[in-house]
């Protein structure tokens, strides 16, 4: 029998979810379609529960993570700043370390 | 603003998932009540769901995990096997170390 370890990581503050799965998901979903509105609806979350992540994100980061320009049809434009791009890629370089780390893991054990 | 990384890991084969947290929350239940029912009350959890989650890991695993006496009141006693304390063991054990991993992995970065 050949076993997979799989693995979910998030990080906290002490205000709370600071990232994790789905709001990096998110933060992708701002950059590719310029948009908080559009980016939610691609990910089938209400446009409330997107901005409820996103002000969550920025409120508790050290520098906000997006920036939105307000109003107009379809909601305004939001885009990554740098200090955004640099969060998801640190998230996904710490992700894939990980599972790395379960699979080396995994392999020194017999289940 | 201090950081803290969070993770959940588990444990699949072809057939589904083998092992995760609340998996090895109902072995060490059994464990400690020797019954399946009175497990399954200890985690607020149906009798069946219990059966069925014990039942995957039995099926699943390379040996049995629990041995099961049958019936009587409170469903007959239930006690894990060398391989069943083993296997919760080795997850403890991963878990762990994946918890150090992530630490250490935060402490690497600015975020």
């Amino acid at each position: 029998m050949k076993y997979k370890i799989k693995s979910r990581i998030w990080i906290e503050s002490d205000h709370g979810v600071f990232l994790g799965e789905g709001r990096v998901r998110l933060l992708k979903a701002i950059a590719k379609t310029g948009s908080l509105s559009q980016a939610a609806k691609c990910l089938g979350m209400s446009y409330k529960k997107a901005w409820n992540l996103l002000n969550s994100m920025n409120t508790i980061g050290n520098r906000p993570l997006v920036t939105t320009a307000i109003g107009g049809k379809g909601g305004g434009g939001a885009s990554l700043t740098a200090y955004g791009e640099e969060v998801i890629q640190t998230f996904d370089e710490i992700n894939q370390k990980c599972w790395e780390f379960l699979d080396h893991e995994l392999h020194k054990v017999s289940l």
